[in-house]
């Protein structure tokens, strides 16, 4: 099944969030309207305002105040990239040049401020306090993490609880800032924003497993950024983990990270790629879609709900 | 007549801000509140958060509104501080070295990026969309400013006009912030909000000209960083404007710009000191003084509006 089919309940209405996103870059300075149109041509899947908006359908949907949220998760989305690939000094994302390889740090960094800016513009169209504190609340949660993750670069000392923290505050407190707030904004009971943070929560944690576990089997053409990046920037992934714990005393991860030498970048793809590890990996990234997608029958049973199904089991079969 | 008799309306409730603010640095993750607790200790004069309580005295005053919306002030400052100094290199700040020089441009970055997060958490306690959409603007407004800024710098055809733009986005944008919020949360009739507006506007433009010519007139002591620190970066401000129209022919501001001979600077300094332009610079700052005290008259007369009365006069009195 195809994103595409997947989004179908929603898909109108998505457009309409791609076109807002696209207006944004209308602005005086010419300049600015350049930038902003490079970094907000190229976004992606469009998973996150998906979830906003599928995540509104099961109740009262409002699209008034569903289209600036789906706007606002995107852009935090957006803002948080270009902020990583400054903090990285990453080449390429999504197969186009980085903004800080075009133009800068200082301007990567006043970028991502501008965008912060302009998804607190649309979140506050919400009218929705609770929506608008879970919002900083999240960006709370991403930066902090990005702190532990970024400080913890090269270290091997890390559990997997470390591991699921780091993944939780990286990708899946959007996710789940993402589905929560359409519940809320179409007024769902209590319960059913439970449940929606519980899918949220659960499935960004499966899709960054899955995005972790792509970094050792895809190629640099499907990714838009070079095999490996996260090895070559010292951050420990559940494959990486698992070699380690499969080979404790020798393994080409441990020798990338204590003498930096980044000829073991390709060994331990290699040695990933002829073991168990992926499949092993694949199977926990099914675990937490199975826990995401476990409570969604308590929602009212409509094609939204079946939407939400789908991409869950479209998220841990990429790169199968 | 100092700041402390000036806040004197509100001094108590100025330290329950400066709590609140201590407060923040109080996280889990020891890290993080060891760099928290550091970039929060000087906070120096808290000129944002007593705008928003002394604008929010006139009219029915709400310290349950108040305490977040001037914690949030504060905090936006702070974190453009945070990401201003990573990008312009500077080493000391309110003279403590700053994050960017102890952590390097990364920390820097995501520092910024976890107090704008915590300045959007307090905004969001207003409970008001109104102020929170405001919030959002003004750091757009501060962003794009700083782009223009950075896009601006080493350029010497840049008209009056732009200059007072760019102080506006800088500077004046989040001191209007400051005093419109404080007015709109103590629900003021609506001309009182826009009185406070313009208050706001233009004291902002007369603190940053002050600011400015500081930059020529103290010393390194006094500043917390380098004397000359502006034309350092190639930032053109009122002083080395007035020096340009004077000598237009040839100047050291025009040859430090054109040849990057940092000699200039001291050259520049010594030139605009020994000329009438500090006093012509203070007199257009004075001007926006008056401009912005204006229409005070027509708030309730209050100890608070007297306050804010001799901050202007103090304001405009730095230095001299």
């Amino acid at each position: 099944m195809e994103l595409r089919q997947i989004y179908a309940p929603v898909q109108e209405d998505l457009n309409r969030v791609r076109d807002t996103l696209e207006s944004i870059s209308h602005v005086d300075f010419d300049w600015l309207s350049k930038q902003l149109h490079y970094v907000l041509k190229e976004t992606g899947k469009g998973i996150r305002p998906a979830l906003t908006l599928l995540s509104g359908k099961s109740y009262k949907y409002d699209f008034t105040y569903l289209l600036p949220m789906a706007v606002s998760v995107e852009l935090m989305h957006t803002s948080t990239l270009v902020h990583d690939d400054a903090i990285d000094k990453a080449l390429t994302r999504r197969g186009q040049a980085t903004i800080n390889s075009i133009w800068g740090d200082e301007i990567a960094i006043l970028m991502g401020d501008y965008l912060f800016a302009k998804a607190g513009e649309f979140v506050a169209d919400t009218q929705t306090p609770r929506v608008i504190k879970l919002f900083s609340q999240t960006l709370g949660t991403i930066s902090s993490g990005e702190i532990g993750q970024f400080r913890g670069a090269y270290k091997l000392d890390q559990s997997r609880e470390n591991y699921f923290h780091r993944i939780y505050s990286k990708t899946a407190s959007l996710f789940s800032l993402s589905t929560q707030s359409g519940a809320i904004l179409s007024k769902a009971p209590e319960e059913s924003v439970t449940v929606m943070k519980d899918y949220g929560d659960n499935l960004g944690i499966a899709f960054q497993i899955v995005d972790d576990i792509l970094d050792f089997t895809s190629t640099e053409e499907a990714l838009g950024k070079p095999v490996g990046s996260d090895l070559t920037q010292g951050t420990l992934t559940l494959p990486a983990m698992l070699l380690m714990e499969r080979y404790p005393d020798d393994n080409p991860v441990k020798r990338l990270f204590e003498t930096g030498d980044k000829t073991n970048v390709s060994q331990a793809i290699e040695m990933v790629l002829n073991s168990k590890i992926i499949d092993d990996s694949y199977k926990i990234a099914s675990e937490y879609c199975e826990r995401a997608c476990k409570n969604l029958k308590t929602l009212p049973d409509t094609a939204s709900r079946k939407a939400l199904h789908d991409l869950a089991n479209f998220v841990v079969k990429q790169g199968k």
